[in-house]
């Protein structure tokens, strides 16, 4: 019986993550793997009001009484810095260690890209999601003077960096992709570089028949809008992986559909659309549910619920060929009425 | 009489820089700006040869002797990790203090774009050249074993952040452009992010008729590719604008038109074309040579001769308009063709 956490969060993560739930009942009916949906209350509205962002005891109680965490998304304007945001979801891929930040991107209908030869674009983005500028070491001298000078550091471990890249060769055998592809600065950031580039080299001799390179991050961002379909599965730092998926996800035809997954491999995991909660568009039932529709597919595969996952990718394909789209990728169907399509549609098969 | 040192480096440097250097000779004699070009021989042969990358004499002669350096591009594949040319480079940057690099991305014609719709693209991209991760601080615990630490420090002072906001405020105001976008990722990186907001705020302040905005990397990268001609002017820090500067020349028709000053206001100045040496198509005479020649005209335009600069300008988009390309561009022409179709017409005015 596995126990899912459920966090909506703030502005359209209220409105997706209602259309992810319909679908899970609908699997629930359908293929009945038995998931509980623990409804969790975090966000910009219990911040205001307690000034508590979320406490130990529910990282504790998320940490070691669920299986999984599905979240919607987290941000508020009124909230300066949206600070509990920060502290919720960097706090939860810290305090989980959940090191694998898997964010694919796959183009599902040609019209939907920006570019005028997209190619069929599939990327397996692995984004290592500990370590890196996020770890928030440094700090300032001197602050709010003209002399202020401010550090910040980027901090890379060999286990770090192993077991992301571990993590992306294993998926490439599992999905029966052909090649990895390091993304670094090697060239800027020597100590980096050097770490990335020896244990990426070190872990791919574990995988022979997994093919590799390495790209400079610059040239990186250009070739994957030059031509995307030369890759296929990209291993790379936290910040360098946040930039990177938000391109390749506009690529595909914007954040809307965007799924991720932040994994410790047989610990925990959350999943959550690469959104964020667009308080311009929320409370509109504008927001496009595929984001959220997807990564509650994430977890099903995780869960051990592949079938159930299956059904609900073909469902979201069917729903974009089907036209059954929101505003963002130029249809003219509500966040319900897509959750609504869709759901029906995992129910009938 | 400025002094100009022309450095054209390796691979395809040599040949688009016997380009720059005819069509400085048309300006010199349409224009007699009476620029003394003067040749040095750094490169990769040389370090290969003597196992000197650049002197400190050579360096004090560069600084001191020159009103301006010309640069083709350096890397070789014999060179393990291109050290020559991050010392050469890097080294010019930090060691003349070149603090602005200045990056603009016009789209000539919409065919050169990938994207199926670009608009009107015009972007300057003003990126802080002498700080952030390029300082090259930090280092490596327990190199080569399994419980390596590699910190690479992201360092950003007042000083150097003012005086590149500055740089970009008084571009806008000088080409009549209405916003500046501050770029960061504050979320994540609150010691850098507290500074540049801070100082390009205070900045802003002397600017009162320009507008200002700040976006997140992630986002803007996303955004470049989604909406671009949104964008005016654009300052950032060093690896951020070494990554949006890649992304921004592609979305304008790739690397080989794209241009850049690497300027120390009122002190020294490097214009270098944004692409590197090419070794897979070195030799071959059909490397791009407008970004060098951009850069040139850059160059004019920095040593007073703005009646040249634009000369040349023009010339490039007549080329371009005309259908003389090298074969990036979609073209047949030689790199030697388009050089000479330039200089003719700077020549024939
Ligand atoms: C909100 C922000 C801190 C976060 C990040 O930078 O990781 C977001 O951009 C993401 O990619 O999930
Ligand atoms: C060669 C490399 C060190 C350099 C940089 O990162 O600055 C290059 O990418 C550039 O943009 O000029």
């Amino acid at each position: 019986m596995p126990r899912v956490a459920v966090i909506p969060g703030d502005g359209i993560g209220l409105e997706v993550m209602r259309e992810a739930v319909r679908v899970l009942e609908a699997v629930e009916s359908r293929f009945s793997p038995g998931c509980e949906l623990v409804h969790w209350d975090l966000g910009a509205d219990r911040f205001l009001r307690d000034g508590i962002t979320i406490t130990d005891e529910e990282f504790a109680s998320l940490s070691n009484d669920h299986d999984a965490i599905l979240l919607g998304a987290l941000g508020d304007p009124r909230v300066p810095g949206n600070q509990h945001a920060r502290d919720i979801l960097l706090g939860l891929r810290f305090r989980l260690d959940l090191y694998v930040n898997y964010r694919p991107a796959v183009l599902l209908d040609p019209a939907l890209s920006p570019l005028k030869a997209p190619g069929d674009i599939r990327l397996d983005i692995f984004r290592e999601n500990t370590e890196g500028v996020y770890v928030n070491l440094g700090g300032t001298f001197k602050e709010g003077t003209d002399r202020e000078t401010a550090i910040q550091e980027d901090l890379n471990t060999f286990t770090g960096v192993e077991r992301i890249c571990r993590a992306a060769f294993e998926h490439a055998v599992k999905r029966g992709r052909s090649r990895v592809t390091l993304v670094d600065k090697a060239n800027a950031m020597p100590a980096a570089g050097r770490l990335w580039r020896r244990v990426f080299a070190l872990v791919a001799s574990d995988f022979p028949d997994i093919d590799t390179d390495a790209m400079y991050v610059d040239a990186m961002a250009m070739d994957l809008v030059r031509r995307p379909t030369r890759y296929e599965v990209i291993v790379t730092g936290n910040l360098f992986g946040d930039i990177l998926s938000d391109l390749a996800a506009e690529l595909v035809g914007g954040l809307g559909a965007a799924a991720s997954a932040n994994v410790h491999p047989g610990r925990h995991a959350l999943f959550e659309p690469v959104h964020g909660s667009a308080p311009d568009i929320a409370g509109q039932g504008v927001a496009n549910p595929l984001g959220a529709i997807a990564s509650a597919a994430l977890m099903l595969d995780h869960l051990g619920h592949a079938e159930a996952a299956q059904a609900v990718e073909e469902a979201v394909v069917a729903a974009v060929d089907g036209g059954v789209r929101t505003a963002d990728m130029g249809g003219d169907r509500s966040t319900e009425q897509v959750g609504t399509w869709i759901a029906d549609r995992v129910l009938s098969g």
